[in-house]
């Protein structure tokens, strides 16, 4: 087992994996759609966001199979007999990389939803106009939609290495992060809540659906990549839970003590439109403090997971409590 | 071969399959959802329209499925060898419901987006308010929005006997079918050509995506559950395509000639809107004629695809060129 205490550099670490993923949008986002539309779709995806989730998905996968051999990793039996190792690595590696680009498609297509002017009515967005102001809100509604479609296709390539049970599962896991029992039903709980005094578990509950569970549904895709089962993927789903809990603390945290130019988006804008928060409801110090309780859940969750090394995840839960926008 | 001179009871067909749609549909749509989202879906999904997509998938299952036994259709070799014929069937049925449900909700979200202000602004669907206009804007598009989701969720259900490669070619062609180079893809399209003089490639392109796309879809859905393979995979796809632009001529051609309280929705708005359709550039007539020829050819891709009965889909396509509204 590889020590927290062994430095990893996050810094290269990170870069590597970006610039998978950016390339990777890049070729895919808006190819073989009409003009129109593919622009919209790549304006809304390229060129902007941190790119967390993708991180998670590759942080999980690469914690799954620290020191396994793809064959040991991989469950199909049938697959296995007629592949060599490097072909299976392939296979695991190529699911990862689509299974990132796919939790950044569902991520930006709510982004531009939520932009709307029937919901949030924001203009910036990543420190540029948000995608109704560029192309209309037809085009952006419809641009949300094709991006959502595009997720689940990416997830379910044809002749590819990626076993069948891997695309089934990344597309289950997805979905159920995504719809009305995760990320847009929080965003409803989140829609009926403005001017309502939530209790501590209502807003929790809230922010589990609307920003946790994609977070979560990133680790577990990761390590649904990586074929984890049993104590391992437990201990993934905890660190995903503690991990988006303490995601959402800070951001709205950070509504309160950021500005609009570090944030690349409108600040304060919770207390303005009278949105539960847990700072409205905690107050700023109990809740700075209640995000350092999540992290400390979140390490321990991955001390108990048995993987060898946790070390990028452990560093992706740190920059999400510690980040300033 | 069973001629399609001997009689199918048509309306005993689609009304035992109806029956099974609109159970499981009523069952399973909003299950979960937070209150106002899962009421706002249930009412985009419940209590309308033809359900013609998921006849076409039942139908299209059928007749791969019609005079073989499931272990015949079934090629997933580790299953088959560990399954009773009984069991293996109810796998086979329950993807192609599933299917069928399915490819309803990416119609039904379709209609929620397609209705709001900032597409066609609509207020009547189905002879009732549209869902915007009962829940809202924002509720209307979350719940288009949950609806896609869910579409994938209900694709891929765990530890169900539909094999994991059913599910993922499910998930894959719905995907296609639904996203930017199928019906999102037609929507910008057809959003690119109000007011624009279209060739009648143009608009043969925009139609086969808009609507053509998901009508075919369903086809190919319901003969991946029978796992149709080569030949017959063809010209069921032959089939969905001419049948689907059929759809969309007879579509043109009633948004002319049949008025609103037929419809159900508001007839004339093509016009109206100056948007470009198989009337305005072919004439009536010439578009009734049109709809004729599409209806032959789908009926000798029938002919051709070596299935025994294909009754049932011969019959729909009848109906669809046939319809009042």
């Amino acid at each position: 087992m590889i020590s927290e205490c062994q430095s990893l550099d996050m810094t290269a670490w990170t870069q590597t994996r970006l610039a998978r993923v950016e390339q990777a949008l890049s070729q895919w986002v808006g190819d073989g759609a009409p003009a129109g539309l593919g622009d919209a779709m790549r304006y809304a995806v390229l060129d902007g966001g941190k790119r967390l989730r993708p991180l998670l998905v590759l942080a999980a996968y690469e914690a799954v199979c620290s020191g396994a051999t793809a064959s040991e990793v991989h469950d199909d039996a049938a697959l296995r007999a007629g592949m060599d190792e490097a072909a299976l690595r392939a296979g695991l590696d190529e699911a990862a990389l689509r299974a990132a680009c796919a939790v950044e498609l569902i991520h930006a297509y709510s982004l531009v939803h939520d932009d709307m002017p029937c919901m949030d009515n924001d203009v910036l967005r990543r420190g540029k106009p948000t995608v109704h102001v560029q192309f209309g809100e037809a085009q952006a509604l419809l641009a949300g939609d094709a991006l959502q479609a595009f997720a689940f296709e990416l997830l379910t390539p044809d002749g590819s290495a990626i076993p069948a049970a891997t695309q089934a599962t990344l597309c289950r896991l997805l979905a159920r992060a995504a719809g009305s029992a995760g990320m847009a039903g929080g965003q409803a709980i989140d829609l009926a809540s403005v001017g309502v005094a939530l209790t501590e578990d209502q807003l929790r509950q809230m922010h589990r659906l609307k920003t946790g569970a994609l977070l979560q549904g990133s680790v577990l895709m990761g390590a649904a990549c990586g074929h984890a089962v049993g104590a391992a993927y437990q201990a993934l789903s905890d660190y995903g839970a503690a991990m988006g809990l303490a995601f959402q603390v800070v951001d709205d945290i950070l509504d309160v003590v950021a500005d609009s130019a570090t944030l690349g988006k409108t600040a304060g804008k919770d207390a303005a439109a009278d949105k539960p928060t847990y700072v409205s409801l905690l107050g700023l110090a109990r809740a700075q403090a209640y995000a350092q309780e999540l992290l400390a859940e979140a390490h321990e969750a991955l001390a108990r997971s048995g993987l060898p090394d946790t070390r990028a995840l452990a560093a992706l839960a740190d920059m999400v409590v510690r980040r300033s926008h």
